[in-house]
């Protein structure tokens, strides 16, 4: 690996699993499609579930842009078929989030049901810096009713959520954090 | 044990870790105490997550009335001093968390920070019946702001969150779910 | 609980799997009741995988001297009928018996396949006592074969893996431990 | 990814771990830098526990040789510096050791303590093909006096252990298997 890489972030993509045929998936292909693209050009490594949904749209284009792409994958199962490397982890939906959070710098929240919002609080327990794609609905837009402050998940303020309404705007705020490193 | 106990219910309790001693935990004591005795009195089994906090003063009144008293803790810890057998886990707060959620048959959630609120999405997440004790702050009401149809976390409506004003009201909503198993 | 309890150990029994009525299990039900017994009269904890076989024998005898009987659980079964309390943990059969090392003062090994040789590494990689209640064949006696210095899994030697003939000599070699805590 | 890459293998290699400038890993560099080659060459992946020793020696000639490089690694830590994705799994060394077995097809053993030969009973118990290298010393070497008819860990028979006496034959062993699949 040459140096830009090793200075890379791991960046967590969570969000609306299902088809990617179907709402609430289909409508938000373009975007996922310029995420993972992004990322990998930038030489970032991807995380994402390894599954369907976001994590297949996203998977996707980032591994045809040449992108490290990272599944950590509940139960035994194989992922979809965009990975670099699969981690199967035996565990529940739930668990699998959480070890997912362990291997991330920063995660990015597009859409969701109950799993995503449960990665949103895993991600605030371990300090993850938390980006919200505004627009993409579920939790990601959800979130923002109750936030403290309008940025923390509790008084002890862990770890600030931040919106973004663009891919664009997102890996702007990326390399500020890069800066910091 | 006699056939009472065995049609009992493992009954999990979440809410605000920290001092009893200090807010927000302190103004809940004699509510967490009513908790415990009838937890204990009635043969159902206490699990929590072991620690300080709501998980202490339920812990403490459900041993003193007699109860079993599990706790399912985060790390090598050993707990607090109330339990009757504390299962230690070497895994972090959040993973510890879903783990106990295999473990229970419903949930009562007081008060509580982002820890509780991951909680509430576990349980859910593996449609274990929740019951919000309103009224006691945190993210036991906040989630009420932002429930489907006022009572579901996502559109796949897994399993429904239920408010109960009173320690009393929950035992009877217990019984009704023991009728029916 | 009494100040007898609170210095009473947490015993880790581990051994062969498998109907309670057939080889390799059947030919040591006395020795298996004994010991369920004397570790319930003495106030100590039995801690098992809460299956059938070995566990099944000593966790039924220790139930029935009034003993608190922990099983460390494998997936979301039940395990036997003689549990105080099973833990379910979601894990396969290898993982949750490192889980059970978490929850152990000491082990002792009887009989056993690959999955209780696996046991008796995992609790040398965590330095817990073992004892090998020797005669009762499969690993039990096998390992005593590969030992560093006739006691060691390794040159680390981390802690001693002690032969026993009898449950009364493993419950007195018990009792030298108590005294030293 | 090309064609032959989605038929590789995911070869999991363990044993001694601690510096590579020392006994007893010193003496098996060579030994380590041609089985790195050799698995990148061949288009397969190498995954590890991801620390030093062994382990360190052939991550970093499969990375020199182009190859993918997965650690599966203890705690939060960072692996060593050739992994292409180090997985922090936040647990203990034996449980991630189990968790590498569910991302591996096949195994090979190269010397090693107690922590080698629990990985041998955990890889036997989810029946994954395990090639000694022999000559290497430890574990590897050590197994085979206690193999039942010279080749199980047990006598359900899950799976052989096969000594090879080089790299060399250990790819052929390899190729033969692919061949079957």
């Amino acid at each position: 690996m040459n140096q830009m890489e090793v200075e890379a972030l791991k960046i967590g993509v969570i969000g609306y699993s299902g088809s990617i045929n179907k709402e609430p998936v289909k409508p938000l292909e373009n975007i996922c499609e310029e995420l993972g693209k992004e990322i990998a050009k930038r030489g970032h490594t991807l995380v994402s579930g390894g599954r369907d949904g976001i994590m297949e749209l996203v998977s996707k284009s980032a591994k045809e842009a040449g992108g490290l792409v990272i599944g950590i994958l509940p139960g035994l199962e194989n992922g979809n078929d965009h990975l670099t490397f699969g981690v199967k982890t035996d565990m529940d939906f739930a668990m699998r989030s959480i070890l997912m959070m362990y291997n991330v710098d920063v995660v990015i929240s597009i859409g969701g049901k109950a799993g995503t919002a449960l990665e949103l609080f895993a991600a605030y327990g371990h300090s993850i810096p938390i980006f919200l794609l505004r627009g993409t609905g579920g939790w990601t837009d959800r979130i923002t009713k109750v936030l403290l402050e309008g940025k923390y998940l509790d008084e002890r303020k862990s770890v600030e959520l931040k919106s973004v309404w663009s891919v664009e705007e997102f890996m702007e705020e990326i390399e500020k954090m890069e800066d910091k490193i």
